[in-house]
């Protein structure tokens, strides 16, 4: 019941808000790094003990208001190696605080390799007769573009171990609509994508109403979020844009459903950053992030 | 010039195919496994050694006859923070001997996240301004729902570094017509996507007729390859599908242009799995591998 467990947190915390964990090294308060930096230089794996260090306090800041994390794979990939493992023990440390734990690696391959990937974060491993979990995650963001042979395996990760999935529906990025938002037969190749997702989402209710197929619709296209949400109320929404990309709370409204549930809106660099915003060299970021945290939340909440 | 380099790689050895690199552990010869998961056991990191072992023997079979590798990023990892290692290693061992790397991971993000990761397989990371290479690939797949922005970081690294990309255009699958053949706007999205590439390709021109700027185009879809083929006619086809997937060489005479360039077709299973059709246990998997590597070769080269 993967969907269900994020609508449980979601209602324990009264909080719809998922924390970005975007790994850039930019972001790590400098008080965080020295000594790292200091014992073994600029390296990749310097870097990854940084922030791994910096998502570790980040957790242990929010993991009692916060519902759940959204590591995005581009930034621990940038990390090398490095960054795989400490992407895994980000997973591993937000799921014993109790998070959700959504990886953002919008994925997309055909039958037998979408398989893999599905295996490797949503599923487990064979390796010569054992299953061994990877990166066990309760969901995943993936990419329809090759139909439904690519989503089908994470599909049966869905069904064979209660994990959820966020289709990539309509993004928040300003060159979303050059495909997307183009007509296809009559309508614009999003509605398509999320048409095609009631098929999906079939046999995958959960006791909360809500399925284990959810969409990924962006805060800074609040029209599109309003047809969408029609098309497919079952559907969770994970909604990024919110803040930093320039979307409010009011853009966001849309993607709830009636009952305050549907969506849950993603802040990466607004949480991360916060320290930079109270002068104290990113010492209290622990605090700034909890106050963000809560701040946003509020802002969230009296808009639904 | 990485395209160019890849076009003289395959003029040098009159070999347009590449060599898929799936990590798969059912594809390795128990010989090479028995020593590993002895001293080992079954675990992820034992896994990664016995198939980057495998690897190597594959490239050091294959490297004086095949131009470039294609590694399946989704079943590396599947192997963890292992699998994201022996990746590395891969590629390093395979440039070393000279071939073009082309890292199939299918990625896909806004602006800021595509970045990193054109920068991970492509560029350099950042760290506490220091430049450093991660994967260090010559090129990347790409899917290209997002549009532009999502390309563009890829686009960068292709001027900066004289990279290059395939972007999916129309994929092998049974499925990729869902969307990909449907109409938008009098034409099907597929056609669609390789127009927009042509934008993409502006000033990306090598000296070799062909810029960097490719399409991934399946073997499995004939009339679509002739369809993108007169569309982009500069841009490289990467065409997946031969083989196991059960297209034959008269299927992908369409990718080529009348150069006799133009495409580099993929084997990965026909060629990692070759040992399995002689009876001897995967001893000579070598052996295998290149005579199949070779007919293949031929097989292609006549066709065309």
């Amino acid at each position: 019941m993967s969907i269900q467990k994020l609508v449980e947190n979601i209602k324990a915390k009264g909080n719809p808000t998922v924390a970005g964990l975007d790994a850039r090294l930019e972001y790590i308060p400098e008080c965080l790094v020295e000594d790292i930096r200091k014992e073994h230089g600029a390296t990749l794996e310097a870097a990854a003990m940084a922030m791994l260090r910096f998502n570790k306090g980040l957790i242990d800041a929010l993991y009692d208001i916060v519902p759940a994390i959204k590591p995005q794979a581009a930034y621990y990939e940038l990390l090398g190696p490095a960054g795989a493992s400490i992407l895994k023990e980000t997973i591993s440390y937000a799921q014993e605080k109790g998070m959700y734990v959504i990886a953002d690696i919008k994925r997309n391959d055909i039958g037998a390799t979408a398989s893999a990937y599905a295996e490797a974060y949503l599923g487990k491993s064979n390796v010569w007769g054992e299953e061994l979990p990877v990166y066990n995650c309760e969901s995943a963001t993936v990419n329809a573009y090759l139909g439904t042979d690519g989503i089908e395996p994470f599909l049966k990760e869905c069904r064979a171990r209660e994990k959820s999935i966020f289709v990539l529906v309509k993004t928040s990025n300003p060159s979303s609509g050059e495909f997307q938002n183009r007509d296809m037969e009559g309508k614009p190749l999003f509605v398509r994508v999320a048409e095609k997702m009631n098929e999906w989402g079939e046999g995958l209710d959960t006791p909360c109403g809500y399925n284990q197929v959810g969409a990924v619709v962006g805060a800074t296209y609040p029209e599109e979020q309003k047809i969408v949400r029609s098309l497919i109320p079952k559907a969770y929404f994970l909604v990024p844009g919110y803040g930093a990309q320039g979307a409010t709370a009011k853009d966001i409204a849309n993607a709830f459903n009636d009952d305050g549930l549907g969506a849950i809106v993603n802040s990466s660099r607004g949480i991360m950053c916060a320290w930079k915003k109270t002068n104290n060299n990113g010492t209290d970021y622990q605090e700034a992030a909890r106050a963000e945290a809560i701040r946003m939340r509020d802002d969230i909440v009296s808009a639904i």
